[in-house]
């Protein structure tokens, strides 16, 4: 089945559009990951990066274990499991099969974009298989990636095809939540790059729309612009948008209503801060805040995509 | 001593601006690598990832060995390493340590950029270290990385920060070498995003200039447009431009003059498959057919250089 039918059934079935941001830092993890994979004093150096690994693992372990059900989605932020080298990607690993053991779609964050034959290894890395001399390698086995569409039209299609390939999606940057986005995607006046850059996103879809009017190729629109939602709405009708900067970047689930046509799945609403990070503020134990930092995200986001419908 | 200033100096050295592209496919190994690395009847096949990892680094050993003398940085393409999981990038920081033992630079080419948080995890990957409960972890140790500007100036923010604490080197994608590029970077007519790229290396790059007038924010300006690189080299006067595209691409060294103005140093010319695959349309053995072939690149765009300067 495709992607985009996938996730819809997955939202009715949930009644959920929360994804879940993992950007685990080796300094700020749940005190329990960390005193439950070993000791410093017992893992000689050359071993203590696995070891971090390790406790990076627990910790998204646990917290997908608190968030989930609450959520259709986590999404794992690449560069915090690479910069952990080739443990962290064991770790990352690791997130995405503990994501598949809980039912849940993995969105893998990575924002690759590049010319042709390297968007293929891309594709291959994050959805597909690459074969060799001993045998084809697996890759993530994500459910879907993010892509970043500087490079033009044909460094998406590769990574299309293997999307394709694995019935996976693909979220394309359109206009993304930081506030240093302004000088580039919103820009020239009247014709900013964010409307070419829907406009590829809608007319690459075009023929990948399920049966649920949604397209395998979806968009990453900030939740922190809320005003240009209706706008990009508008130019790509059957995309799925992906909502990151709830929460801590200053995004409100109830800005978003225009996201969430024409299917409740069309919105995907992802926070990590104010999920994983919640007993900081709330107090308490990090699982219990994080599971109720999640389900009221999930209720008040249900709220507004029933409100649409 | 800063990037700008290193490379600067290994040029005049050696002699030479080419720069080793390694886009390893395991498909495509050079056959000593792959009989050498051990068999899949003796590996078990949950290690058959880690063997093909291993048939890997050992091709981009041989193939380091065989061009180096006549280059002065090595850019392995991150996308190809990745896809083979936690031993692909285990093979990946090999393929570091190995470029490092030759003398070489390692210019990490991963294309990424994400908003600030993420593209600080980003420069620990490539350039820094991450602190964490176990102590801090090494990244890759790469000397240079490319980065991907669609998100805007704060997203390049911290991995200029991260550089700036390694003595390391950024490039920008400005005008890349795939024929997609141009819907995107060339767009619109009379004030082109390419241009506007240009400004922000310009900008970024003021307060990092080295002692040959050379900064540590560089450009990608792909080698495919040649009749770009005037108006490119006018708008970012000290910018190190890292020209991709020579040779398969069909990119030529003769056409990439105004690159090498103020310095020698300030173009690279990044080549992959016409010296790594050289044997394919040479015959002969893969490491003499890609000795000459980046020996014959590098004689081809040290004349143009010297002719310039």
């Amino acid at each position: 089945m495709r992607f985009s039918d996938r996730l819809a059934l997955l939202v009715e079935e949930r009644a959920s559009q929360v994804v879940l941001g993992l950007d685990p830092h080796p300094a700020n993890l749940w005190p329990e990951a960390v005193s439950r994979v070993g000791s410093v004093e017992d893992t000689p150096p050359e071993d203590r990066a696995r070891l971090t690994a390790d406790a990076v693992a627990y910790h998204c372990a646990l917290a997908i274990a608190a968030a989930a059900p609450s959520c259709v989605a986590v999404k794992p932020q690449l560069a915090c499991f690479e910069r952990l080298g080739a443990p962290g990607w064991a770790a990352l690993q690791q997130t995405v099969d503990t994501v598949h053991d809980h039912g849940l779609l993995v969105i893998a964050d990575g924002k690759r974009g590049d010319v042709s034959q390297s968007a293929q290894a891309y594709g291959q890395a994050l959805v597909g298989r690459t074969p060799g001399p001993f045998g084809e390698v697996p890759g993530l086995g994500a459910d879907a990636f993010t892509a970043n569409p500087l490079l033009g039209r044909d460094s998406l299609e590769p990574l299309l095809a293997a999307a394709d390939e694995a019935g996976a999606g693909c979220f394309v940057l359109v206009r993304t939540s930081n506030p240093g986005a302004a000088e580039i995607q919103d820009e020239p006046e009247g014709a900013p790059l964010r409307a070419k850059l829907a406009q590829i996103v809608d007319e690459l879809g075009a023929s990948r729309i399920g049966s649920h009017k949604l397209s395998d190729v979806g968009a990453v629109t900030g939740a922190t612009r809320p005003e240009l939602l209706a706008e990009l709405r508008e130019q790509m009708p059957h995309a799925i948008f992906l909502l990151p900067g709830v929460g801590a970047q200053g995004g409100r689930a109830e800005d978003l209503g225009p996201a969430f046509a024409p299917h409740p799945a069309a919105g995907l609403v992802s926070a990590s801060r104010s999920i994983v990070d919640a007993h900081a503020t709330a107090g308490g134990d990090p699982a219990l805040a994080a599971q109720a930092a999640a389900e009221a995200l999930r209720l008040a986001t249900w709220r507004i995509a029933e409100a649409i419908a």
